[in-house]
């Protein structure tokens, strides 16, 4: 199964966030590639990355990362492919720079930004799934399937009472 | 031209910005359906509409709403197209309510979020664009063909003090 | 004792706050249901339980919900009911996503907006037996009993220093 | 038509806002008094005020304030009546730290918190029909017009492009 | 020793903050009551309290509170006493909403608001002595010795690195 | 009249918010002097201001300023005299920087801080009257006359429909 | 005089703020170069700007940039040059998100943040000349020159009711 | 080696940020002192240390502070040399307000601020090797080589699935 997602990330510490998205990547069958690419510490690679990205078959790139984010926003200056942004919880500001540092983009070169941490990191698969989905009918399917047990799962448990 | 955006907003009041996502639409070749869709005052219709996009032939819905912007992740709980949600400035709180509401989502359900505003409301076209482009290839051209334009614009002006 | 009160909520994890709630509504003798709604994981249970609380001899709804908080606006925009929200503490921003998705409603639609937390949980079921109270004045009645002891317990214990 | 709504502000300056919850409850044909009580200025008046209110027949109080809010929770620390409070935009936080002081009620004593400014307003007069219309059921009858004529203005006028 | 300052807080609670206030009293050698009076809980007591205050031979009130927080503010509204306030951590927004609830008094009830927390709970306790010493003149001379004090811990102490 | 109150702003621009608190010195009758006197731009005149204060008879300095506001904290730094701080409304960030410049000192150095802008203006005068009160009983007089004025004010205009 | 600072901007409309930088440059005697270059619209004219500067004489590099602003942190990725940032206000949010997505650089590539709008972008050039100055004392010079007469500006004019 | 950088602090509890300062200038070879210096409990030491530094061979200060951190900024009003600000994370408000009292500083006194906590500690330091480095070449040959080495770390260790 060939990558069509790139999911990149500042730094290592960031893995904690992003692994959510691999995960549901796995479980909604779509392949992809996962790598450290620093927007500050390795720029190059950065450009690098996102010029190739279309060639080596990527069609969707989650990007992650915390604080001064640039990760996102310096990727989607670089390609035209869809770019989804995770802001990383910061340990200072508990992600309200990061969420703001990527989502404030100006106009001209869009970044699809997801909620801060956890709850991101797996929208941002979903997601994924919903754009990839037009081309690629199994992963409408993936996605309907994952919604429908989501859903049964709050309908065959509504009293919060019981764990 | 047949609709494949769906452009809806909480208010009439919402079109000041939103219009600024048909502009772009309209510079890029998508075709696109516009229409006022309120959360709070026509439920029922939300829900309708975003039941039946997919079948209407719709494969994006950019929605655009301020405050306790409810109607991008609602209309995201009903159904697996991509969701692009705007949040449009409030009056009373610059948008950063409108931007919480909207981008917060909980694992489960994403909204794509865009910025506050304006450029929010141009950049959500290009993202369809972005978006669109892999089954409808001219819209990947459109939109280099955007780009590019918008990067020599700034190439052949690079003197601020020249109007 | 028939429910009077519906306390919905948008996932179980959102129990450990709600759980003040039926705990001051069993205090104050008011009868009522629990029960897990999503707005985004069960939109149309919440449209059916919002359009059928009414005739099902509920009198106030009291729900709670985190992050992008749908539940409370969207349960608001399909009855006619009085609906309490209590804002639960998000993780990532202290409920302040929360609040504002919750109290920042347009107008034509409110909802009646508690603390963040534990103390806007407890608050909601004395709010309902406010509202209730009118029309069943043992609940006005409990309120008051409630209100003066809890007034008592801090004229008895005036001494910061003491236990 | 005796007056069941008591409407109060912290000084003359909030009218401009508090009028539109007068305006919404003529239109809903709700009897209420308005009178200025100053938490600050007046603290002798407004618990008098909050302490008589039921034995002159207001059955729900709505009080807006700005800035260091304080007019709605000491209002409510003196009834046990509904208090619906409404957050004036304050001129140098946008409302945030009117909406703090009103919603952030400690476990106890709620104030049922509307939306910053005019529909915060707006909305107050709505609940209050909510609420008195379980006893009055003339309220929920005017509700429910005002609810389905604010719909059908939606639905009537589906396409923002016009006026 | 009789006392000169009136040491109040909304809840037992908030005695772990004020209780950094009587420390620096008991330092400063300022007599001192302390009660818990809640502006919610107990308003009667709180405005008797700050009527009496004065003919008790209180000249200087602090009053420590958290979240809505109203007790300094109605404090100052009833009494010319000089009013000290203290915003106390609140659990849900870091002490935000204490800090604005006590400080953004409106033109003509001023509360003097000191830092969130055990900062401002110890400096309450000194700027009543410095607004005391006017009248007595030990007061003056004891805040001199704990500033002279306090610059000698510094200046006999430059090395971080030592403990 | 000799000066016992010092008014003093870190830069002209701060007379439009400071004139309040002179206006109300003067309804008051308590003496003052008023300077420019700037943390950043006058350092050495600012230390010589507050060590000297006390020797001139100055017995309370209100000090204004704005952006990441030093004067009054530094002004309390050099002097055991109560320092009032008023946060001027910032063109950025509406006074929330002057805000917690002032408000946030450690332990050791209080600032007694009042609201942002002119309602913090006004009442720094009329806390100083408080504060000198103790020692000068007219001022005592004067503010409770101010106050019961203010009061009777509200009490003769309950109606906020009559201008 | 050639070019020590490159004064550079993301958009033409930031000039508003920036040429406040390049008259305060002016005013100390020290060349510089202006230039519109865009993170976003033009990412390889960043990182050849930045990659050259140095060979070309360049000492400083002052970057403004608003929203999501990315130009002083990439730059600053891409020289070891020292890279001075100015947030430029945005329309949205006062400049908040061009201060936190400027200031809040991970560790190991620096951003010397200066205030949001007018004042950071004077405040800029004079850190300019400060960093300057080691080398080429003739800025020191000028930069004392400039503290001292504005200094002597405050000191001549200390009454702020004076024009 | 000479002293090049001094390194202060506002207290000793500011060490465990500040050290990451001192750690990275060891790497970078550079010299410094290191001293607590307190604006509010030591103002005199700060102005007398301001104002001998350049004659004592200091070329670039480096401040760290918390809350209202007046440090950097009365520092940089009493000397021309670079001064770097550092913001320590406040334990109620996670540094915004060490930031915002550090960054705003007024047009004529800069003040080259980090980011909070310890990522701006660490950068303070590259920061000043940056500033030196023209005067001293071998701090900038030791910054590019740290940035290289940086830059391969991350280059060498793609995979963020391994430890």
């Amino acid at each position: 199964m060939s990558a069509l997602v790139g999911v990149i990330m500042g730094s290592k510490s960031d893995w904690s966030t992003l692994s959510h998205t691999t995960e549901m990547l796995d479980k909604l069958g779509i392949g992809y590639e996962v790598k450290v690419v620093s927007a500050h510490r390795t720029p190059d690679l950065l450009f690098q990355y996102a010029e190739q990205a279309e060639s080596r078959g990527i069609q969707v790139i989650i990007a992650g990362a915390g604080g001064a984010a640039h990760l996102p926003g310096m990727c989607a200056a670089k390609t035209h492919l869809p770019v989804l942004g995770v802001p990383v919880q910061s340990s200072m500001l508990s992600g309200v720079d990061s969420l703001l540092s990527i989502v404030q983009m100006p106009a001209g070169v869009p970044v699809a930004t997801l909620a801060i941490g956890k709850a991101g990191a797996v929208n941002a698969a979903l997601l994924a799934a919903s754009i990839l989905g037009h081309q690629h009918p199994q992963f409408h399917e993936a996605l309907k399937k994952f919604r429908t047990e989501q859903t049964e799962t709050v309908l065959d448990n509504p009293d919060p009472r019981q764990a």
